[in-house]
């Protein structure tokens, strides 16, 4: 099975990124809008092994703020524009436990903790969309006190096997 | 906001129903398939509240087997062709705690579990797919033992909140 670890914002964030994924992301019927903590890996390891792990890490990390202050771009290493969430310790943490502890590729790209807005644009497209985008006034702040993991059914969507809540004592 | 409650199935039935699902169900890009417990009701209520009942419920019914033998239709109510689940003591106490407990209507119509594989159809695709539908020799069965809390975003798809398992002491 492939999986993918991802947070999904407030429904008040999701609803914003929403509205450009519909125009400028292939994507945008696969998944809800999401901050990917560890991209899309596949194993044959089972889903209860994984949680085991998934919720020793959850405990390390208590509930924090994600504050979204711009829209930028990939490029030139390519055309995704996103919402740029600024790094925290929780963040980072989680980014660095989850490629620890799970199978999968160790990432290509420093972390840049985003959630795509536009992706698979060709470069016109890109200078166009992002012309417009990167002056949007973008502040958002809101708390996250959970994670998911999903997996890829066969026609490319997302499903979610489970939820992880943040903290040594979620509530 | 809008929530409900449904079961993921397992991959291997998700992807059974998306394979007629892509053609027949409009609501194909929305959610992943699912067995809803709880069709889509609006509350002010905080999602924290619902998640406390949601817990308690979980708590009481352990792990169960879903058996799916056949594709049904609920014509003349309306189009929708599905695949039916056998109902268990589990899938009954659990519709019947959540409609007890939760905000929203009563249910039309009595509980009948299942999968929508399609939905929406004019009388005539109804007749021409449920004629090869219902042909199909269906026998499946596998273990359920979660089930999510989903809430709606402005496009109409559904994005999970949280995941809830089954029985007192959960694997």
């Amino acid at each position: 099975m492939k999986y993918g670890i991802v947070i999904f914002p407030s429904k008040t964030l999701q609803d914003l990124a929403n509205s450009y994924r519909k125009r400028y992301d292939p994507h945008y019927a696969l998944i809800p809008p999401h901050l990917t903590l560890k991209a899309a890996f596949e194993t044959e390891v089972d889903a209860h092994s994984i949680t085991e792990k998934l919720e020793a890490i959850a405990k390390k990390y208590e509930p924090f703020v994600l504050n979204i202050r711009k829209v930028s771009s990939f490029q030139p290493i390519n055309n995704t524009i996103h919402l740029k969430a600024e790094k925290t310790p929780q963040l980072e943490g989680l980014y660095e436990d989850l490629y620890a502890s799970l199978p999968g590729d160790k990432p290509e790209h420093p972390f840049v903790p985003h959630i795509t807005i536009a992706q698979k644009l060709s470069n016109d497209e890109h200078s166009d969309v992002y012309g417009q985008l990167r002056m949007l006034g973008i502040e958002h702040e809101e708390t996250i006190d959970r994670f998911h993991l999903v997996y890829q059914l066969e026609n490319g969507s997302w499903t979610v096997y489970e939820t992880y809540r943040l903290g040594k004592d979620p509530q």
